[in-house]
């Protein structure tokens, strides 16, 4: 265990190791950078961050991240409001924004099912999807879930529980190979994905 | 440009991307996972960051970070107060710290000289170094700098500064490689260097 000189300074070294990827020395070398910026500048990260997790909205349509009640996207009339695309969470939202290849809305499930992690159908934004669809406007549903085991099984439940629904539900074109996060395309593949969506009885192989 | 559906979003990513060796898809990925986290958990990362750089002193002794006037290692009457160990920054002292190998007390410079970023000496803490070596209990100064030309030429102007002064002048074992940092040796070696550092004029080759 390392010993610190200080126990402002273990707090934050102590707060930057818990975040994802960063060690116990990549989160000393963090703190350490920023005791040497001038203390405006620390606030405001500091203030950035708490004022983040205070102040977010989510957008009540779409459930994506937003300053607002409905968020941007939803509320822009140019957009085409009978497709909507769902997707895993809202970082998926600005990598199919990225592509210029999407005019519908989205639908954010806040996460996949994923029995391992705990995480069931109702922990996700499945039924307010189903509600959504219910509205005569909207035609088609785009399943842009990540091409693994448990995006799979959560694009089957979608289908199932939207079987009643008078639209036609698509999936991104297997461009992505199997296995990969959408993180990690790059945004010609993740458009051309998108334009060449297939029905999803159709990516079943049958 | 990335487009962003959150001005509070925006904000938070630029700050981390900020920080060395983040980027702005990995600042993305921090900000959603702080996101997931409860208001508390990142009330406290955030506050944990301000206070830090609003409430750290400095040692007025050592200048090591410190949450009193004196730091633990300088008011700690168990400590040999006959050897002062030259450091460049706060890091290196828990690096050293960490060797078990080491009952002295430390100096730190915050920095080496180093002309291309404009440091020069006058921007280090070797006044007070002078300073406190004049003092008689001192007899011995271990220069552990880097073993870069910063750090050697940082070396060469402290010991041309003691020069009047009763003291030793040692500087660490060449068991660190050339070129290379603290942060990275391993413990054993760097415990090794201390416990066979050697005059600095014999260091030279001389």
């Amino acid at each position: 265990m390392e010993k610190y000189p200080s126990r402002l300074l273990e707090n934050a070294v102590n707060e930057f190791s818990k975040l994802p990827g960063i060690g116990r020395k990549s989160a000393l070398r963090l703190v350490l950078y920023l005791l040497r910026r001038e203390k405006d500048e620390v606030l405001a990260f500091g203030q950035s961050l708490i004022q983040l997790r205070n102040d977010i909205k989510h957008c009540k349509m779409c459930h994506n991240i937003s300053d607002t009640e409905i968020c941007q996207i939803c509320s822009n009339p140019a957009r085409n409001n009978s497709v909507i695309c769902v997707v895993e969470n809202i970082r998926d939202v600005m990598l199919i924004e990225n592509t210029h290849q999407y005019n519908g809305l989205y639908h954010v499930l806040g996460g996949i099912i994923s029995p391992m992690d705990g995480i069931g159908p109702s922990d996700l934004e499945i039924n307010s999807l189903v509600e959504r669809t219910g509205n005569n406007e909207v035609v088609e549903i785009i399943l842009a879930l990540p091409t693994t085991m448990e995006g799979d099984t959560t694009n089957f439940y979608i289908f199932r529980k939207l079987k009643e629904k008078p639209v036609r539900v698509t999936t991104l074109a297997r461009g992505l190979a199997v296995g990969d996060d959408l993180e990690y395309t790059d945004e010609i593949t993740l458009g051309r994905s998108l334009v060449n969506r297939v029905l999803y009885e159709s990516s079943l192989g049958k």
